[in-house]
């Protein structure tokens, strides 16, 4: 099932996406999961047609993500191109749920505040419900889905601070979606393929096979210390290829389009605009 | 006005605390201000007159913070005690939403996860509405009011990973309050005696004017790269004493009482449990 978030008449919705095209869900006050996905309270959709895909804009496909947890370093030849050790546990760093942003909607910096800013193609994970010391093996019971994440950095930011959240979490530096893919249509997270287009040349191309720790060791590594909720996002690390591991480094400039794309999930394409 | 988030008959509620007593608030739908310190949704306290203080338990003043922003190494002596510079910007790591607990609430980890848990007494403010862009003079216009943090933290974990996230949010490992107090009556946030105690030895014992970037300063300065948000919480770092930084350094321990207290907030008290 392809989940998304969409605008009718000024109201968000959840919705289905599928051939006959974009099925608005209706949302009651007791439906965590729709309220999850989109803003919580009863709601009915006029119409109950299906619409047609391209006449609905789609929005960041989850209204209230809790904490985004980003794991750093979890690709070997990414740690390598970071001047970094591979870590031996999964490390951890935040972006700030107001950093999100949809598909098409545009990441957005001042040049004063960061002129080294970068892409990292993610495969982001939403929780289904609130786990603790969950094992590796039934961790991937308690994912909702999976989609698109852009970890975009600031890294003149990033180094200077030491610690990543600022750097990581400017306004519009969390791009998600298009779409949440349920796991009945992705049963091995560990084989897909993902990749970085700017301005359509490939800057980052790899599989997440290539993950140090994949996603059910994340899940229940971080669920010994702490609870993950329903809503939590975790987005998993970013493979080889970025910006500040090209010699030279080419960063993000006013006017690129970036896309995001994994395999089975979609195209996450944003433009940028520096001011 | 003293805040609190109080429970009754198993529903929370957000309350006035006074001289009279404790004054359970009416939540309605559209109240935003008392749907983000209690549980939102229309709710009419069944008894109007003001309930004795020591008949009602206090929760964690806050029911749904949004992102806790946390900033490092602001006091200059602490970042000497912890073997850093003192930054010259604020530097900023976050507590995960889940990890708060209220006042009189257990502190909790295994020592299998740790042996090194630290305390960290420091003062906390709330976010009252949507800010970008504020300068210095009018950023306190945006505080919903004041209360005790005690920034728990996992010193072997935080410095294994290097990124500070997963050592400061072990569940349990943020306690907020007794109670939010609003700016009328804290007009100078820099000014506040501030300590902490462990089994009644006092560890830490400074001023708030001991800060390197006050309150103001780091809210305008976060506000120039993202929009803190209503609910948003941040902690504003903590003065010397810690364990870390005494010799020998003695860590919490199962059943140690840690007591964290501001001049014109109160006394937020919690115990350890370790197994």
């Amino acid at each position: 099932m392809r989940l998304a978030r969409i605008e009718i008449d000024g109201l968000d919705y959840a919705a289905r996406i599928d051939e006959a095209g974009v099925h608005p869900l209706i949302t009651t006050a007791d439906s965590p999961l729709t309220n999850l996905l989109a803003t919580p309270g009863p709601r009915n959709p006029e119409r109950t047609d299906p619409i047609p895909a391209d006449q609905v804009e789609l929005l960041s496909p989850i209204a209230r993500p809790g904490s985004i947890i980003a794991v750093g370093l979890n690709y070997a030849k990414h740690a390598q191109e970071s001047g970094m050790e591979p870590p031996a546990a999964p490390v951890t760093f935040p972006k700030l749920p107001q950093s999100v942003i949809g598909p098409g909607e545009v990441i957005e910096w001042s040049s004063e505040h960061s002129t080294q800013v970068d892409y990292e193609a993610e495969l982001a994970l939403v929780m289904l419900d609130d786990v603790r010391n969950v094992s590796v093996e039934t961790a991937l019971h308690h994912v909702l889905g999976y989609t698109c994440c852009n970890d975009v950095s600031a890294r003149d930011a990033q180094f200077s601070d030491g610690q990543w959240l600022r750097s990581k979490s400017f306004d519009t530096f969390c791009p998600l979606g298009p779409v949440i893919v349920t796991p009945d249509e992705i049963p091995d997270p560990q084989n897909l393929r993902i990749s970085c287009r700017v301005n359509g040349e490939t800057r980052q191309d790899s599989n997440t096979s290539d993950m140090i720790f994949g996603v059910a060791e994340i899940i229940s590594y971080l669920s010994r210390f702490l609870t993950l909720r329903a809503g939590d996002v975790i987005t998993t690390g970013t493979p080889a290829g970025v910006a500040l591991g090209r010699s030279p480094s080419v960063y993000l400039a006013d006017g690129d389009i970036v896309e995001v794309e994994i395999e089975g999930i979609g195209v996450l394409s944003n433009t940028c605009s520096v001011s």
